[in-house]
C-alpha cells in the first residue's frame, strides 16, 4: 500500500536503512528511514502517512513499533497527527538546504612540506613513545577522580616539577604557588592580559618586530598595543620615554623573537629600572631559549625580580604542541586573577599535565633537550655554513640560540614575492615584515627556523632558496 | 681569599651547590652557585667578588670557567664589572621579596567526596586503558606532522566520525564541513558567539534556569544575556515575543539543564518557526541526551533546519573531561567565522583529536554508551526510588534522561544552607538557584546529579540528605 501523494515504497522502507539507522532497536530505525525519506523529499510537506496497522502489516513489524516510530517523529517536527485523521508531513526542506559548497574541499590534513623552514618545533623528534608511555603511566597511577576537569592554574604536582625545572635550567624565582599551567604560551598571555586588564591596566608595551600571538592575546583581553622598536641589542629601553603612562612591557630578553639577539645587559638593567620605578611589568616570553649553541643563554630577569616580571613559557617547541602546555609565571599579587575562571576551559587535558610531570619526573625531558641541543646545533651549522656559501653576500642574525635564523634582504625585495615563489617549491619561510606591528618597508628579511627541516635536505633547501633569490633580482652582487 | 664586604667562604662555594646546580658544566655550576649567593642576601649589594684568578685558584678550577660564570652574572645583571676594577654585586633582593604567603596553602589536588551529587561523568567508569590504547594507536599511525597545532576547527578525520555520529545517534544534519571541534562545549560556545558578535548580534536569548558556563562563554565574547523564563515544557518560546529585536535563542531542547524535560513538540514547532521568520538563530545545548531512560530522546531540532540551529556537545559527560574535545554544528555561512583564528589554542590537543576518532571507529564509544546507559539507568532507579521512601513529600523531575535529578525544596527553604551542611557531611549538590539568571526566591531546588555517585552509597547518600533536611526544617510534613 502507498501513502497518498507519495509514491514511496513503503513495504521497502526497512530494506535500505538510513545511513547510520542498520542496527538499533526497529521503531528508531523506521523512525530514522522516515525521517531520511522526509529529508531527502521522497516524502513531501503534506504527504499522508500509511496508518500504523497498515504500515506494520506491510512492514512485518509490530503496530507499537510503527506507533513508536510516529510518535517520535512528532516529537521532532517531522510529522503532525491528529486523532481520526491521518499522520502527515509537516516539514519541508528549506529552499536552500543544499550540501555546504565548499565544504568538502580544504578538508585535507596539512601535508608535510618538503623544505620546512617556518617556526617550529622537530616533529620526528618528538618522543611518541616516551610520550605515550608517560600518558599510560600517568592513566594507571592517577586516582580516578583527578582525571576529570583539570584545576584552575594546573595540577599542583607539574607545577611543582615546572617550577624546579625553571629554577634550574633558567635561573627563574618559580614556586608552584606563583606558576600557572595554561594550554600554551598564548593562552598564558591571555589570562595574564585579562589579570592586568582587570588590575587597570590599559596598554602594553610590544616590539616590533615580535610575536603577533601574543599581541593577539592581549588584544583579545582588551589591552592597546604600543608599539616598541628593538634593534641589536633587543628592546630600545630608552623608547619607554615616550610613553610615560605605560606601566606593562613584552620581551624576549634571551632572545628577541624575530633578531635572534639577547637583550643587552646595559638594557636588562634599564628595564628593571624602569619596571621598579614605574611601578611596570615585565612580561618576559622565553619562549625557544633551552636551545643555545654560542655559551650559556642568560637567566631570565623573572629570576631578577619576580614582583616585577612575569615569565611565560611553553613545550610547545621544546617538545610537540600536541602536548599542549605553557605557563605563566606571575608576581603574586596576579596570581589571583591570572587563574580566574573566565568561562574558558583554559587548563590542558588533567592527563597530559600529569603525562608531562612524569616524562619530566623520570629525566626523559632533559634527556629530550640534550638530545635536540646537539641535533639543533649541529643543523644549525649546517644551514649557517650552506647560507654563507651560497648566499656570501648576506647578513644572517640569531644563530646563536633559538631555532631560527634571520636572512635580511637588500632593501627593496619584495619578500612576500620570495615566499610565494618558494611556496611553489615546496618550501615554507617566515616573513620578518608579518612579525611588525608598525610598517618598516625599507627593511625585508626572511625568518628561517630549521627546528622542523629535515638534516637530509639542509643544503638542498639553501641551493631552492639562493636559486629563488637570483631569479627575484634580489641578489647582493 | 675572602671578597671585600663579605663573609662568604669562597672556597665553599661548590660544595653545596645551589638546588638543582650540581650537574653541568663547571662555569654554569659556579654562576648558579654565586647567583644563589646573591639571591638569599649572603652576597649583599655592593660586594666585590674575588679577582678571577684568586677564585679559580681556590676553587681548583680554570680561570675560563670563573670569568665565564662572572659574565654571566653580568649579562644577566647580578654583577657589574668594569675593567681596571673589582666585579661587585649590583642586585638586591626587593624588600617584600618573601615566598607568597598562601602560595603553599590550597595546593592539594581536589579529593574525592564520599557522595558526589554534583553534575559530572561518571569518572569510575572512565575506560581509562582503551582510552590509552586509543591514544597509542593515534601516536603510532599518524603521519608525524600532523601532531603538531591541531588544524582550526578539528581534525578532518575525527569531524568525519563526530558528524556521523551525531546524524546517527542524536538525528542530526551534521556535516565534516560544518561541523568544528573545540576543547570543550564552553569553548564552542565561545567562538560560536564570537561567530555571532562578528555577524552583529548583540545579544543571545537564555533560559534561566540554564547553563552559567554557557552564559559566560556569551558574555566574555561581548553578548549581553537576555533572560527567558522556563517550564515543565521547557522554554516558553511565547516569551520571544518580548524581546522582538532578539536573533539568538539558546535552548536545551532534548532536556532542559534544569528541569530536566524535553521542550514540548508544539515549542519545538514553535521556535524553530521563530528562527524562520525573524531570521533568528537557535543554539541547541544537546549536552546529555545520549542517556535516555524512558523511551529515546528526540531528535536534536538541527537535524531540522541546519540553516536556523546550531548544535553544541562535548564528550565530557559521555566520556571524561580530560579527553578535552567538545563542538558546535554551526549553519555554513557560519562556519569561517566560528573557526576563525582569535589568538588562543581552542583546538584540543592533535593527539587526542585522533585518539578519539580511533576510540570511536574502533566501536569502543558505542559501548561505552551502550554499558554507561544501562548503569546510569539503574542508579537513576536507586536514586529515585530511595527519594521517593526518604522523602515521599518531595517533588521529583527530570529522571526521564540526563544524569541528574531536581528535587524540589519547600518554598522558603535555604538551599544554600543545605548545601553547607551537606558538605560537612562529605556530600556535594547543585544548587538551582546558582542556575538562575533572574532569581526566582520563592522556588529553591536542589540538582542531584548521579553521573559519578559511587552505586554504593545511593541510599546512604538520601538518607544523609533526609536527615539533613528533616533538621534544618525543609520537611514536606
Amino acid at each position: 500500500v502507498a501513502g497518498k501523494q507519495t509514491n514511496l515504497a513503503w513495504e521497502t522502507l526497512l530494506d535500505v536503512p538510513a545511513p547510520g539507522t542498520r542496527r538499533g532497536p526497529l521503531p528508531a530505525r523506521l523512525a530514522g528511514a522516515i525521517r531520511a525519506a522526509i529529508r531527502d523529499g521522497r516524502l513531501p510537506h503534506g504527504a499522508a502517512l500509511p496508518p500504523s496497522r497498515t504500515l506494520a502489516a506491510d512492514l512485518g513489524v509490530s503496530r507499537w513499533t510503527v506507533t513508536e516510530a510516529y510518535g517520535r517523529l512528532i516529537t521532532e517536527g517531522y510529522l503532525a497527527g491528529r486523532t481520526g485523521s491521518a499522520t502527515r508531513v509537516c516539514w519541508a526542506p528549506r529552499p536552500h538546504e543544499a550540501p555546504p559548497r565548499a565544504a568538502r574541499t580544504a578538508e585535507n590534513a596539512p601535508r608535510a612540506v618538503r623544505y620546512d623552514l617556518t617556526y617550529r618545533s622537530d616533529q620526528r623528534a618528538f618522543p611518541r613513545r616516551r610520550w605515550v608511555e608517560a600518558i599510560r603511566a600517568a592513566a594507571e597511577t592517577t586516582p580516578f577522580d583527578q582525571l576529570d576537569y583539570a584545576q584552575s592554574g594546573g595540577h599542583p604536582r607539574l607545577r611543582e616539577i615546572l617550577a624546579a625545572h625553571l629554577n634550574r635550567s633558567r635561573g627563574a624565582a618559580a614556586e608552584p604557588g606563583t606558576l600557572s599551567v595554561f594550554s600554551g604560551a598564548g593562552q598564558s598571555m591571555a589570562q595574564l592580559s585579562h589579570a592586568l586588564r582587570a588590575g587597570g591596566h590599559t596598554a602594553i608595551g610590544m616590539e616590533s618586530p615580535g610575536s603577533p600571538r601574543l599581541w593577539q592575546a592581549a588584544q583579545a583581553a582588551g589591552l592597546d598595543l604600543v608599539p616598541l622598536p628593538v634593534d641589536d641589542d633587543g628592546l630600545v629601553v630608552d623608547a619607554l620615554r615616550d610613553h610615560p603612562g605605560l606601566r606593562a612591557v613584552c620581551v624576549g630578553a634571551a632572545r628577541q623573537v624575530a633578531l635572534g639577539c639577547p637583550l643587552a645587559p646595559g638594557r636588562r638593567a634599564a628595564l628593571l629600572d624602569w619596571a621598579r620605578r614605574t611601578g611596570g611589568l615585565i612580561v618576559e616570553d622565553d619562549y625557544d631559549s633551552e636551545f643555545s649553541y654560542a655559551g650559556p643563554v642568560p637567566a631570565v630577569i623573572q629570576g631578577s625580580d619576580r614582583d616585577r616580571v612575569a615569565l611565560l613559557g611553553s613545550m610547545s617547541r621544546t617538545l610537540n604542541p600536541t602536548v599542549s602546555i605553557g605557563w605563566v609565571v606571575a608576581p603574586p599579587r596576579l596570581v589571583g586573577e591570572v587563574r580566574a575562571d573566565r568561562g574558558l576551559p583554559v587548563s590542558p587535558p588533567a592527563l597530559n599535565q600529569l603525562a608531562l610531570a612524569h616524562f619530566m619526573e623520570s629525566g626523559a625531558y632533559d634527556r629530550h633537550l640534550r638530545a635536540s641541543r646537539l641535533r639543533f646545533r649541529a643543523r644549525r651549522a649546517a644551514l649557517a655554513g650552506a647560507l654563507q656559501r651560497a648566499l656570501p653576500g648576506y647578513r644572517v642574525r640569531g644563530a646563536q640560540a633559538g631555532l631560527d635564523l634571520l636572512l635580511d634582504l637588500p632593501a627593496g625585495t619584495d619578500a612576500a614575492a620570495i615566499i610565494q615563489q618558494a611556496e611553489r617549491r615546496d618550501m615554507r619561510l617566515g616573513n620578518l615584515d608579518e612579525l611588525r606591528l608598525v610598517p618598516e618597508p625599507g627593511a625585508p628579511g626572511l625568518l628561517l627556523g630549521y627546528g622542523n627541516l629535515s638534516d637530509r635536505v639542509v643544503d638542498e633547501a639553501v641551493a631552492v632558496l639562493a636559486d629563488i633569490l637570483s631569479q627575484t633580482g634580489a641578489s647582493q652582487h
